[in-house]
C-alpha cells in the first residue's frame, strides 16, 4: 500500500522521459489539500551532498511540507549552481501543480552523477504528474516504481502505530536501493508517510532513531552517496493529542512504527543487493562493548575477500577471524567462535574437527540464499548484527559501466 | 639477484610437498657462516597474528638472526598452541641444518588460515634444503620462487647503498604478495639483505621507514593479513663504520636504499594484483594536510565501485568525487578537479565539457593498464599517492573458492 496507505495521502509516477529507456522516472507525493503538514529527514553525511538534498535540507528548516518531487535517471549531484537551480525549478513547478509554497516541496534525485539534469522531461512532466495523483493503492505503487533505478523490485511497507485508545494510525513507505553495503555509493531513498500527530521536532528525532536502527545499522553506511535521503510527512489525520516532545506512550509508539517501516524497506533492499546470490544475517556477540561489535561487524561484512567465499558456498572462516582481527576490537583470537548457521567451524580460535554429518549440514547450509554467521568474541556482553550480501560476477557486470 | 645479491648470504628453494602440486613451497635465506648478525622485522597489527608472527618476533627481540625459513601453501594461522610449536620446530630444523640457535632462525609463512601445518614435508625438507644453500643467483630466485602462492611472477630486486666513500653496498631482496588493495588479506611477504655494517636498533628504525613509504603508502595496508612480514638481515660485510644510531649519511643511504628496494617490490605486487587489469596511480593533492590526502586517497582506492569502473574503462568520476566526501577529509565540492591522466573530466566540482579530441584522448586512456587519476582539491598543500588495481571477473573467480 506504500504512502497511499495513510489517510489523506495522494501519490503517482509516470515516465517523463528522463530515463531513456521509457521506464517510470518522476514520481510524487502530496498531502491532498495541499497543506503543508509536519515533515523530516536525513541526509546523507557525504561532504559532496547532490542539489536535491541541499535544497530538501533548505525547505526542511520550518519542519514542514507538502510534498516530495523524485526522479530517478539522474542524480542531479556534482553539478553545481545550475545543479541546485534545476531542483529548485523541481519544487516550484511541484508547487503550481499542488497549490503549496515552493519551500514547502521536497525534492529526491537519484541515478548517475556528475551529468547536468535534463529539464524538459520534468518541465512537461511535473504539471501532468501533478494532475494525476491519486490516494489509492496504485498512485502509491507507481510513486515507488517510479523511483527505482537498478533495483529489479519495488519496495513498499505499511505498519500500524499503536497509539493509545482510541485512536489508530498508520505509517505507510516507499524506498529504493539495491546496494551492496559499504563501500558502495547507490543511492537509498526512502519517504515516508503518517497520519500521527506530531510536531516536527519530535518528529526528526523519532525519524533519526528508527534510520538508525534500521538503515544505519543492518544494511548500509547509510550516509554514504551523494543522495541518500529518508523524508517522512505526518498530516495529524488520526487526530491524537498532538505529540510535541520527545517522549511518552504516544512517541514511543510511533518510533517504533517508523523503526518497523524503515527495518521492513531495509530488509527488501539488501535482498534485492545488486547481482547477489547471499543474503547474510551476520551477529558479532561477547565483544567489549556494542561499537566494538559494530565495528567487527561491519569490517567482516565489508570484506571483498569474505563476500567472494560466499558467492563461491565456502565456508571460509579463516578469511572472517583474521577480517575481526583488523577492525580494531578488542578481544583473545585464541576464544574466537564462528559458525555458520548451527555449525560451529572454529572453536577458541581454531579450526573445529568436522564429522561427516556435520560436513553435509555445512555443504547444505552453503547452498541456501539466506545464511547466518555469528562469531563470539568471549570478551564482553557488546552485540552487533549486519546484513550483507556476497560480491558477485553479476556485481562486477552491473557496475563496469553507466550505462 | 635478490637476496643473494648481498656477498655473504646463502639461499634455496624447494619443493617440499605442503603443496598438493608439487610446486615449489619451502625457501631459506642463511648467512654464509650460520653466524647472527643484525636483523629487524616489520609485522602485521592484526590482533589475530599468525603462529610464525609470534614465534619471529619473539625470536627477534635481540635484534639478531642467521637464516630466515619460508613456506607457501599454508599460513598456520589460527592454529593455536600447536601452530606455534609447528613454526618453532621449522625453526629448531632450519637452527641443526646451518647451525645455529633456534633463536637465531625466523619464520614466514603464506597460505590458507585454519588449516593445521603439514609437518612430514617440513620435516624431510628443511635437512634437504639447509644442505643445498647456494650463494649464486640461482640460490635466490629458488627462494623467491618458493614463497609464491597466487603470484604469477616471481618478485626480485637489488638497490645500491650509496655510503660515504670508499665504501661500496647493497640491499637485495625479495617479496610475495599478490593483493588487491585494502580490505584485502593476501598475504605479503618480504626478506631483504644487505652488507651494510648496522646496529639492530637504527636498522629496525630504517625498515620501519622504508615500509611505511613503500608497502604501507602504496599498495596494501599492508599490516591487515594474519601473516605480513618484512625482514632484513644486515651481515656488515661492507665493513663500514658501523650504523650506530638513526642519524648520518650512512642512516641516510641505507634508509634510500631500504626504501627503493621496497618500493620496487611493492609496485611488483601491485602489477602482479590478483585478476587486475588496471594499475593504477592516485594523486590526491591539496588537501588540508597530508593525513586528510592519505585518507582520501585511500578511501578512492579501496573502492569496490571506483574499482568496478575501471575495469569497464569508464571514465566515471562521479563516483570518484562522491568517495571523496565520504572520506572525511575537508574541502568545498565545488572547487574539486579530476583528470585521468592529462583530461580533466571534472573542474570546480562539475564536468568539463570535453571537445572531440579531448574525448578521443580519454577514451584511448582508459584502454591502458596503467592509468593515472589525479584529484586536486585545492583547500591546502596535503599530497598522497597511492597505487591500486580494478575489481575484476578474475577476482572473484580467483577468490570464490580456497581450492
Amino acid at each position: 500500500m506504500s504512502v497511499t496507505a495513510v489517510d489523506g495521502f495522494r501519490a503517482g509516477g509516470l515516465a517523463s522521459g528522463i530515463k531513456e529507456s521509457g521506464a517510470p522516472d518522476l514520481a510524487m507525493v502530496a498531502t491532498d489539500d495541499g497543506a503543508p503538514v509536519s515533515a523530516a529527514g536525513v541526509f546523507t553525511a557525504n561532504l559532496v551532498a547532490a542539489a536535491p538534498v541541499q535544497i530538501s535540507r533548505r525547505h526542511l528548516t520550518d519542519g514542514r511540507a507538502a510534498a516530495v518531487v523524485l526522479n530517478s535517471g539522474n542524480a542531479n549531484a556534482a553539478t553545481g549552481a545550475q545543479g541546485r537551480a534545476d531542483a529548485v525549478r523541481m519544487c516550484e513547478l511541484t508547487a503550481q501543480a499542488i497549490g503549496c509554497a515552493t519551500t514547502d516541496v521536497l525534492v529526491c534525485q537519484t541515478g548517475l552523477i556528475g551529468i547536468p539534469m535534463p529539464m524538459d522531461p520534468v518541465e512537461s512532466g511535473v504539471p501532468k504528474l501533478g494532475a494525476q495523483l491519486t490516494a489509492d493503492a496504485a498512485g502509491g505503487t507507481a510513486a515507488a516504481d517510479a523511483m527505482l533505478t537498478t533495483d529489479t523490485v519495488r519496495k513498499l511497507t505499511t505498519q500500524p502505530v499503536e497509539l493509545p485508545m482510541p485512536r489508530a494510525a498508520t505509517v505507510g513507505g516507499m524506498a529504493k536501493g539495491a546496494a551492496m553495503l559499504a563501500p558502495s555509493m547507490a543511492t537509498m531513498l526512502a519517504v515516508l508517510t503518517t497520519d500521527v500527530a506530531v510536531a516536527p521536532h519530535p518528529l526528526r528525532r523519532a525519524l533519526q532513531t528508527a534510520v538508525d536502527a534500521s538503515f544505519n545499522a543492518l544494511v548500509v553506511d547509510a550516509c554514504q552517496s551523494t543522495n541518500d535521503t529518508v523524508l517522512v510527512l505526518a498530516n495529524g489525520a488520526a487526530r491524537n493529542d498532538p505529540i510535541t516532545a520527545p517522549r511518552g506512550f504516544a512517541y514511543a509508539a510511533l518510533v517504533e512504527a517508523l523503526t518497523a517501516a524503515c527495518a521492513d524497506l531495509a530488509h527488501q533492499m539488501a535482498t534485492d543487493a545488486e547481482g547477489a546470490t547471499k543474503c547474510v544475517t551476520l551477529t558479532v556477540r561477547g565483544a567489549r562493548n556494542a561499537a566494538d561489535a559494530q565495528q567487527a561487524a561491519r569490517t567482516v561484512a565489508s570484506s571483498q575477500l569474505v563476500q567472494c567465499s560466499l558467492y563461491g558456498k565456502d565456508p571460509y572462516w579463516g578469511r572472517i577471524i583474521s577480517e575481526l582481527g583488523v577492525s580494531g576490537a578488542v578481544f583473545d583470537p585464541e576464544r574466537v567462535d564462528i559458525a555458520y548457521d548451527s555449525v560451529m567451524v572454529c572453536r577458541d580460535g581454531v579450526a573445529v574437527d568436522l564429522d561427516e554429518g556435520a560436513r553435509d549440514v555445512l555443504s547444505s547450509t552453503m547452498q541456501r540464499r539466506d545464511i547466518a554467521i555469528s562469531c563470539d568474541l568471549h570478551h564482553g556482553n557488546g552485540e552487533a548484527t549486519m546484513l550483507f550480501t556476497d560480491l558477485t560476477h553479476a556485481y562486477v557486470d552491473e557496475n563496469m559501466g553507466t550505462s
